[in-house]
Order: C-alpha cells, then structure tokens, then sequence
C-alpha cells in the first residue's frame, strides 16, 4: 500500500469534511481544507488547516491547493447554488463557466468540475467514501426493523422510478407510498421532499424513501448522503423507511440513525438495484 | 347535428362543473349532477338538479343517473384521493376496488372508471372540452406577453422531462428556470409544486410552469386545466409564464387569466409538442 498523499478537501456545508478531517488525522494522513465561503460550517473546517475562499475564485483555490502540496482531492458537503452576485466568478472560474454549465443539472455541472480538476489541472478527485470506506452503506437491513412485503413494493416502485427518471438528472430520491408517488425530489433536496411528502401522507403504511445516486451520476463529487437529520424527517413525516443504495451511499452516523430508526419503528435498508453504475448489483 | 342527450355531471371540486351546468342551460341541454360529498362545492352544484353522493356510493350514484335517463356523463372537477374510511365502499365500490386501484397513479384508477361506465354500465364518457369547447386552450401566445427565446428553451426542457416521465403516470406538470428543473409534480398538485417553486426560485429569468397530459391518459377523466389561480401562484412564485397543450388543457376564465398575466408581464401559450396523444401536432 503506497503512502496516501496530502488530501485536499473541497468542503461544503454539513458535517461530511469533518469525517474526512478525523479520518486523515487518525491515520496521519496530511490534510488541507478550502472552505468555501457561505457554504462550508466554521465549527467544522476549523479543526484542520484550512483557508476560506470565495465559490467562484478557482485561482485562489487552486493556487492554495498547488501550494500546500495537495495531490488528491475530495468534494464534501453540499454547495449550495450560489447566485451570480455571490459566485463573483474570476478570470478561470469565468471561463469555465462560460460553456453554460450553471445552467446544467448537478451532473453536467460537477462532472465538469471534476474533469477539470483531473484533466486540465492534474489532480487525482477521489470519492469521500474511498477515504471514508466505513461510511459506506452496507447491504441488508441495518437495524431491528424489517421492510414488509408491502414497504418492498414501494422500494422496488421508487428504484423503478428512480431508474427511469435518473438520466434526466433531476434528483436522486423519491418517495413512495401504497403504490403512489407523493414526491420525486428536484431542486428541493431530500429533506425537503419528505417533509413535504409528509403532508401529502394517506392512511395505512406509511411511504418509503428511497434515494440513489443517478444512473451515470458523478459519485466523486455528490454522493448521495443520509443520517440523522434523513431519519429524523422520516420519522416526522411518518415514513416506514429508508432504502439507499448499498456501496454507493455515505451514511453519517449510523449508529445514531439505527439507534433512532429502532426507536420510532422504521427501516433502513441498502439495496443493490441491478443497474446501479459500478456495483456489479446483485438484482 | 343530433339532439343532445341528458348530461350526467359526476361532480369533484372547483368551478369546471359550474361551466358545464352553464353551457348546458344556455344550449338548452338537460342536465343531471352527481355531487360528491365531501368534493363537490355546494354553490357550483345548486345550480342545477342534483344529488349527493357518497364517493363510494356507486350503486346510488348509477341508480341515480339511469333514473335520470342520463345517457352521457363527464368527470369534471379535482377528487381528492379519500381515506378508506370516508369511502366506504358499498358492495359495487368494492367489487370495482378489489382489483387493487386505490393504489394505482391516476391514469390506471381514472382509466378503470371510465372503461367500467362505458363498457359495464353503458354510458358515453366525454371529456369537459368537448361540452365546453371554447374553454379549450388555443395554439399560440394567449395575451400580450411573449416568451424570449430563454424562456423556450426552459419550456422545451419542460416538454422533454414530462414526455419523459409521463409514462410512470406521477404528474402532469414542470417547473424550469434557466435549464434546471426547481421542481417535478407528484401527489402535491399544481398549485403547491408552483409555491413550494417559489422558495427555490434563482435570480435572473423566472422560470416556467409547463403543464401536459400524459401520454396515453385518460383525459376525459383528467383533464390539464388552469385558471386564475394558476396565474395568481405563477405570479407570486416569480415565474415568467406557463406552457399548456393547445387543445387538451381546459381554461378556466381566460379573459380574467390573461388580464392578469398581462398586468403581471407574464406569458401564457398553448403548444403543440410532437407526440401529445391524439393531438396530431405539428412540433
């Protein structure tokens, strides 16, 4: 096993670069930190080497990157879309962003990102999960609680969904109940959609999320994420569960998220839909 | 011309069931009105001869008609999806139900009835527009405001997600803005996917609602429609206009529709994409 190189983290909001900090640092891995400006959390970046730049300054970015040695690099946390007044975008950040790809779903546009930094910039963009392997949702159920044959219908109806929907590169999760969609995510977000799903919510077993990554989607840059701020709203929305893709889901605090899940009643699965990219899934 | 039969109005929500009464009084058609309980607006129905009807009364509401001499029906106005408990399904109901439609999206449990009128109980379904055959949206801009060239770009992205996912029978409308879809219809309806669109709207061009049926629905039963109130939540959610399907989406007071669109420098158009069934359309 070679020696891991200096990781630079590309942080965004939440709690994901945090991990990734107190992984490299119990492994003696080296670390630097751009956090970006209104995006990443303070409390978190704070724990490691770190400099705070504007979204759209990729020269200050990259020149920082290149300075402190960094060889690999990982994108953690979402970014919030920012508005052009607050992107300010400078010369570099201007000229890739001239090919219209604020106007592209997030896998057109951080797909860019990521074949920029690889191919035009020369640095090696790797997933949270290779540096987090512990955090990968692991396949069966997590907890106590069993999906029903029932609640199974609705995984497999929301992975039907999800699988033909994906390609548009809308979003990544949906929720199911009894058969019916009450809501497929777009630019909301996943929390969103459940709490919203929990007011559309009908009688009888409660609806099930479920959330996968799109078929093609750029998983180095946005893998799809839950924890227990996801089952929190679950459980408020009265959802039965959660299915999320085996492998290819970082799970944050997942003995938190099973601990609560058991509580209220409800599961957490990891599924491996048959065409799920690169996992060799399993049907 | 023949004469026309009797019309039988099975009565959901909002004001469509009120034109139809209107357009029969003032053609001299004889009219009956199915109000369901818990659905239809009291106000609307009292305009003609009518009765209430439980939602899963089925056995009184076609006794009712037949006693009427109702020759042709239309399925007009919203019908919330009822609780099992405010449903109680007499034997016909349930019989109709066993075959697991409750749980089934729209087009499958809207389809059904249909087919059970027309083929077991032998009555002509038609759809509202062809009683009401000026509300039906024309091709073309409808007021004073155009869409530029932006916003037809985001209307096409519209047209393909909803081709695209019309299949899986969730929803029938889409919000874009600049190439991003900001939300995707499901179980919430028209007017809360406009609002909740509003909270995520991005600066610069509003986006547009597109609104479609979809492929293959039954559109008798279904009909896309909008009204003031669709321009009211347009309006409020920063939108800059709406797309329907000229000739199968209803409008409801398009005088006062377009008044409005206009003070609020919205575009309103009906369009023509390729492949909207039935519709022969020209692209």
């Amino acid at each position: 096993m070679r020696m891991a190189a200096k990781l630079g983290i590309l942080a965004g909001g939440g709690p994901l670069p945090g991990y990734l900090i107190e992984a490299c640092r119990s492994s003696g891995r080296d670390v630097f930190v751009i956090a970006f400006e209104g995006q990443a959390d303070a409390d978190v970046v704070n724990a490691a080497p770190h400099a705070w730049v504007r979204l759209g300054a990729a020269e200050d970015a990259l020149g920082r990157l290149r300075a402190e040695n960094v060889e690999e690099i990982v994108m953690a946390g979402p970014v919030r879309r920012p508005t052009l007044a607050e992107l300010r975008p400078d010369r570099r950040a201007a000229k890739f962003l001239a090919r219209g790809l604020l106007n592209k779903g997030d896998n057109g546009l951080l797909g860019a990102i990521v074949r920029t930094l690889e191919e035009q910039e020369g640095f090696r963009v790797v997933g949270a999960d290779t540096v987090l392997e512990y955090l990968r949702a692991p396949e069966g159920v997590f907890g106590q609680v069993e999906p029903d044959s029932g609640m199974r219908e609705d995984i497999d109806e929301g992975v039907r969904v999800l699988r033909e929907t994906g390609h548009l590169d809308i979003g990544q999760a949906v929720v199911v109940q009894q058969g019916i969609v009450l809501g497929l995510e777009a630019a909301e977000g996943t929390r969103r959609l459940i709490e919203r799903c929990g007011d559309l919510r009908r009688e009888g077993r409660g609806g099930v999320l479920v959330k996968l990554p799109k078929p093609g989607q750029e998983i180095r840059a946005d893998m799809p994420t839950i924890g227990p701020e996801t089952m929190s709203a679950a459980t408020q929305a009265g959802l039965s569960g959660i299915a999320v893709a085996a492998g290819s889901t970082l799970v944050i605090d997942r003995a938190g998220l099973v601990e609560s899940a058991d509580r209220a009643g409800l599961f957490v699965i990891g599924i491996r839909p048959a065409d799920i990219a690169g996992d060799g899934g399993t049907g």
